[in-house]
């Protein structure tokens, strides 16, 4: 079964990280959280990334955020940029979106630490079936529940 | 190996879909082209999608982007989503990244067919070792090839 | 008389709905009310709107706002979208907006539940004159309210 | 049949209302075309407005676009707003979108005076089955166009 | 000494009118307040400009803020227009800066109902000597108080 | 009869500048036109402003526009500010609009030369009735044309 | 050991400014804080920087923020501007970084009072040695306090 | 004399980068021109920023431009951030300006290769005042130059 490293730019960005753990715990997938800050800490960055054995990579950050891209640019693995809300929001969002041709995030919504896990599910799953039968459960409990809102309302 | 569908929501995203299969042909990966539109032919895009047996699926969309999303909303396989550029560009980039909690889509930045299909193919990469290497040649060339560039100014 | 279908994309957008059922009880509009994510249950969306008899759908929804153009795409009756307010505003608003030539959306204000529901009634009275009569005394008296409210600043 | 009257707040407006007079003519709605400018000339605005039995009207401007709104102000019959593009485009988007409570305007995407026509042949098929068909008839073959494209790449 | 009309679109701008009488009065200038909106009371709106002997009209709005455009649309006196702040912003201060060529509005930051005044008192002295000093003395007094707050740090 | 100064900020803003100063010519209205920066040239902008016995200054600058907020700080005569355009837009016409508290400046659109005049025409009609009938009849025209654009369509 | 002038636009800054104070203390560099408003005491603002005989000036400003750009307009000594948050955010960024081409200010980011500082101290250690080893230092201690936070999550 | 590295993410950026060797040139201020992209070449650009002995960097990048605030992460000089224009021009700009607390980038407009060689010979005059003169001939030029241009109109 493959893993996943959290890494997330400040200790402020906790909450994100833990929507994404949540939903890694309920999948039964293994995961490790790390701080380590692109413009602060680089060499941390470098550190934590290459001695990672993960397979995917989740990277959350705000304002410029750089974490994502330069994750991206020590590795070959698949890169979930996450970028976090602020007075601007734009910056983050168009920071972690908009790489130049040949280093890939994969970015998904601010502050979207839950997709985030999801989207590394998904990815494992390509060569791990027994994800995709959690991820499709995952998804009829999702229905079941707004259906059940639809009849409440 | 896996495989890869390239969906555009109008014959008028090919060039975008181009800079992807020139890509995916570069590292041997198998894909399918096809256009269908999240709100011209909804059928078309379901069964497109359902038929497919690729394993990871790039959607490429301007405006309202919403193709990106609704090709998550039918399946648990990664979908990368590409904003195509035009007037107003926000429109399409924030309609591929800002998704609701439980179906992410991977953005990648606007117009960058590019980068879906590196992403693609790192992706792929998780359960293919083979790709692992093609993906750190091709970084190795690309290095060289600004190394040459910052000789040359 | 015609009747009205309330799609909301979430149970918390609740209340930008319930702004629009406030004024269809004004009117004597029928109207049903249901939660349907055209990203997390695309089925359920497929189903309410086929099912339906309505003849104006009203969608409501936030962030990649991607309700009212799926529900664009299958229906040929009037669809109203109303975006709703959240971190980026600009994102709901221009997903509800930006549609593709081929499959419009009559899209009101960030959460202006209200002014989907008149403009609904609009709509109906095109071949219903009654309602013409009540959509001009609403608006007698709203002004009567603003010249109240003119007099006592 | 009910009948669309197409007002645009300048004649360099002339490109974006084509696009609707060419779907109308499809259709077989009688329109009629008029410049008319909510900012330098408002009586003609009223005058127009006023005097029109359309049932329909289509409002086309750009910059502070306050046409739609100003018609929508003089009638209860459906108004649907085409912001037009410029240096800006999100004066346009916001002035036709952001109205107040209790005015609604349908406003459709940037310079999509196409969509605002379809929308119009909605409205009026609430009323008018004959009109039902030929829009289910127009999306089918533009499935059909897609299609054919989808084979074609 | 010429007079002022402050106009607002709702009854919920009066915070950032009375920021505006504050000043007015400190001036010495006469002014009359009243509540008229251009999308909901465009008749009131027609008969408070028409009526009004004032010789600098002041219109506060907010959203798609037509007020003060429609008031420069029925006078040739010197409109200055207030956007309102809201979730957008940027809808009120485009609507009320982009206005098309032959009907100018003066247009002043969001909620500044004070330089609106300020503004109004500079029109109004260009035929009006006396008031002139007045501004300089108001300018002297902003001056020492910014000196003292400098002195204070 | 009052005189109007134009200055701008680079001579790269004359074509905006022009459209101004054929409106004043039509008008007869004195003027005279200078460059100046507030930003490379701060005291040539203190002197023109100082020595000109203008009534109402136009500035037209671009890009972080301080000019007319520069000019407002150095006098109590309404300065009317034009923002014009280039890459960004909203960097000029926030920069123009946005003033602070007590030192308001008069904004109209981007590169809207024209609308300064015809607006400084306006605040010089306060005193002057003269001017009064040139704008009543300014606009008599502007609709004529615009009836006429209305017939030939 | 060079010195550092810190001029904020108005009093309520003074939350941006304390944040650079701080850190100034921290390196033990010399500096002065005080109050001009570019648009409200231009006078005061070039007394301010005339007299001061610091190497390098922090300006502090929000709305439309031309004081960065007026201090750089004044002098030839380094300036770093510091937008400051408010209800559009855009209008300060994009004042204080789009400036024209001669007169360049240092724009850091929104309400980043401590960055301007380091970014002082770093411009003085060009010319001043021991500054570099306190700078070392302060990364050093924020990288330390990184590596734990990431132990601690 | 201290020296600057001029750093560009692209080849594609020289002319942003030759706006500044000119103006260095014309200062007798030593350069080294290079390319070092952020994302593509990590390990080039810490080579390059390591063995540089430069006083100053000015780093030019564009889209999500990590560049600068990369560089800034491995060098306590200061380091001058140059956004560059593309489709969205936002991207680059707030990725460049927004940067986190401890480690500044001095951000100058888009595509302002000039006024990051002036930046950097402002930056270098503190300690130099042969410099100091240099740049204040530099303005009177300027100067000189727009008072021309103000007779000429």
């Amino acid at each position: 079964m493959p893993k996943v490293l959290i890494l997330m730019g400040s200790k402020s960005d906790l909450k994100v990280a833990e929507k994404g753990t949540e939903i890694l715990k309920g999948f039964g997938i293994e995961y490790k959280v790390a701080v380590a800050s692109a413009h602060r800490t680089p060499k941390l960055v470098e550190e934590t990334v290459t001695k990672s054995d993960a397979d995917v990579i989740i990277a959350i950050a705000g304002l410029s955020a750089a974490l994502p891209g330069v994750v991206a640019s020590l590795t070959t693995r698949p890169v979930i940029g996450v970028p976090v809300s602020g007075a601007v929001n734009l910056d983050a969002l168009l920071s972690v979106t908009q790489m130049p041709p040949g280093i890939p995030v994969a970015a998904v919504g601010l502050d979207r630490g839950d997709n985030a896990a999801i989207l590394a599910a998904e990815i494992m799953a390509v060569g791990t079936p027994a994800l995709r039968l959690k991820l499709e459960e995952y998804r009829k409990e999702m229905e079941a529940k707004i259906r059940a809102d639809s009849e409440s309302v």
